[in-house]
């Protein structure tokens, strides 16, 4: 009996992960994946648009496991703890599995379409599930929770990123737990000292300067 | 009169870096620099060991201009101004040679040596610089400061790469200015509450918790 199109679409998701893990996204291509699972590289295009587009189904399988490192596990009740706790989970989730979090990262796709909406939902439950934890971790500060998850994304981001890479001899996987650790334990911090300025608040922001007043890098 | 080997190296760099500006790293490759400055292939292979020495005497420059980029205007003389202005300036550089800064960090070479001295040298220098600024900005704080500058700068990066790639929907180039600030200034308010906690500070660390005591994601 032939595969259903669901279970061809299934088997060929599989298989390109597989793909990644063991090589790499350049080593993906819609041919390998045909031979693979035993079927035509037609096939494979009656099934997903062009190679970008399976790459997205298996991203989306990527952003379904970070989901359940992040989440599926308890996490401490109070709130700092549980936001350096999932620091910790993202990082420990790029280091156990560095090339499905570069393809997620680092692919460019080919084609200008944009991401279907079944991803972008995934993406927004994602850093809604985040923001929850950070709104009160940064104890109902309100307005600047999103800005605040945004900065704290990224910058963990950015120490996995170099972590992953061992650039520059600066962060390495080694080091990269206890640095996003304090960024997340010294940005808590700060954003409270912030919202309820005591001796270290006040000196904190010179006067006259907001952000990007500084942006005209030549001057 | 036959060029110096000088002149050939000048002019190789100059042409490898053209290609990577106008078209990605990825486009550059040694026939093409050997045909553009009209000589053999072997004879780039008498002065490069390979690509990977081609392209790290290209980040050297990258480097040299980073650092210019950085540093040759006058900074504020306000320590937290001037760490405000060097995030700001570093994400500008990245915006204004998005594909160079992509070569720099990147890229993974194929060989196995180790970098050269003159290029560690570059970025120790770097490095140096922007922690004497931080340790001004961090008051005198000490022992924290070549972590903090690690912390921060892969902060900024992480921002900055999100920014380049526009991934995910959650960092753009109009935004990353202004996280990147965030990011500055609500860590060092956090340094400074840390080192002398007021109401703030003291909230920012449960008991019995240390850097990296999550770091088991998969509890």
């Amino acid at each position: 009996m032939a595969k259903s199109h669901d279970d061809l679409r299934r088997d060929a998701v599989a298989v390109a992960r597989g793909l990644v893990v063991g090589e790499g996204t350049a080593a993906l291509t819609v041919r390998r994946v045909a031979e693979a699972i035993g079927c035509s590289v037609g096939t494979i295009y009656n099934i997903f648009a062009d190679l970008d587009d399976l790459i997205v189904h298996v991203a989306a399988t990527v952003l379904d496991e970070m989901h359940d490192a992040l989440f599926a596990a308890p996490l401490p009740d109070e709130p700092v703890a549980a936001l350096r706790d999932l620091a910790q989970r993202y990082l420990a989730f790029a280091v156990a599995h560095p090339r499905l979090w570069t393809m997620l990262f680092e692919y460019t796709t080919a084609s200008e379409r944009p991401m279907p909406d079944w991803h972008l939902e995934r993406i927004a439950r994602l850093v809604a599930d985040v923001q929850a934890h950070a709104a009160a971790a940064l104890d109902g500060s309100g307005a600047d929770v999103k800005a605040s998850v945004d900065v704290l994304w990224a910058s963990v981001h950015g120490i996995t990123a170099l972590a992953l890479r061992g650039k520059l001899g600066i962060v390495t996987a080694e080091s990269a737990g206890a640095l996003a650790d304090r960024l997340v334990v010294t940005f808590l911090a700060g954003a409270r000292a912030e919202r309820d300025p005591g001796p270290a608040g006040r000196v904190a922001r010179p006067a006259g300067r907001g952000p990007g007043s500084a942006a005209g890098a030549g001057r």
